[in-house]
């Protein structure tokens, strides 16, 4: 444990074009608990966050419309490890802690995994050791979480303070969105317009009620990329 | 890895008064993944399968109509172990592996977590440590197949042949549940009987949906308890 220098290092979480029934608010809440720095959503920007228990409000959000795009943003501008959640040839069992540094881990959709596309983008893989053989897989957000987990303890992240059976939530913060921008390079701001409007079309709705509506677009107001 | 005597070692997961919006089905994927023996169901024996992705036909499920009676079945029958996984005074970090032998995991409702009673059946605890103060605390789900995971690691379960992306499912077992049946005292008997006549009310089936009685039936007839 602690492996990492002290405060060098973060995690973030990839997801591209979320399908309706990938639960990005558990998601998010399994991001907030280990520590994670930013959720990265490519494509699609709308997304379910039934299941989040308010921690969407203290993650930071950032929309990319490509993932050339997303790993331009997360090699160059970041220099991260983008990290593939996925049982291919020559993954990496995450119980070894193959990382080097701040790690983005990018994420399949449920039930086909991640794409040719997705994988072009990855640095390298892990994947989670099953012990029987009753399911091929483990449900995506679960698998995420025991990743982020894992990364947690390898960067050596302090501890939250807990107090009685729970740990303390912070503050809601309040508006920190556009203080968390990072300023993208001017090339980047073009491309990433074009391709935003080459997607408008695919910005759809969950269509489960006006709540969820609502959460949508509370969640769209804070999308900092 | 490996600390424990081959094959000698095996987890358990407890569920006690599931309720409606604690999904089953995504625990039974995650327990069928880590190699858990056995699903033992307390009170209410009605769950939600959704999310098991066929995991359940894998598992062995057994259901008991009470707490002390779940208590002398895991201790005296089968001299497991019993964690609750929850947040109290002396929990134990689960990646510190505070385990001894084979162990049952007794999991809270999602909201509450382990109620006092559900507590007074447990020999330790063990919870996940986090790291950001998005969240007062983890999806049950969650939370669970992280512990179920560190189990089998601890335990040094020989992992799962994988083929392409995925994992080797197993032939699907037919019609093991009497096989697999486990003789009860005459004494728990009689006293189960009696719980569960008393316990009859309590035994409803979901409201989702005909589709999803027909899943609790087929469950049901996969009970050996």
């Amino acid at each position: 444990m602690g492996v990492a220098a002290e405060g060098a290092v973060e995690s973030v979480v990839v997801v591209h074009n979320v399908a309706k029934r990938h639960n990005v608010g558990t998601l998010a809440r399994s991001a907030a608990a280990f520590g994670v720095s930013e959720v990265v959503v490519v494509g699609r920007r709308d997304f379910n966050s039934f299941g989040s228990h308010g921690s969407t409000s203290h993650l930071r959000f950032r929309h990319l419309s490509s993932l050339p795009l997303a790993r331009r943003y997360l090699k160059e501008e970041r220099d991260y490890d983008i990290c593939g959640v996925e049982i291919v040839d020559g993954a990496m069992p995450v119980t070894d802690h193959p990382f080097r540094k701040s790690t983005a881990f990018l994420l399949g959709n449920e039930g086909t995994g991640l794409s040719e596309r997705e994988c072009e983008i990855c640095d390298f893989f892990v994947y989670i050791p099953q012990y029987g053989g009753g399911t091929a897989s483990l449900n995506v957000t679960v698998a995420a979480s025991i990743v982020l987990h894992h990364f947690g303890v390898w960067a050596g992240f302090p501890e939250r303070v807990r107090e009685g059976n729970k740990f303390v939530v912070a503050e809601k913060p309040s508006k920190q969105a556009r203080r968390n921008y990072c300023a993208e390079s001017i090339e980047a701001i073009v491309e990433e317009r074009k391709h935003r409007k080459e997607n408008a079309r695919m910005d759809i709705f969950e269509e489960n009620g006006s709540n969820e509506s609502q959460v949508t677009s509370a969640l769209e107001a804070m999308f900092v990329g």
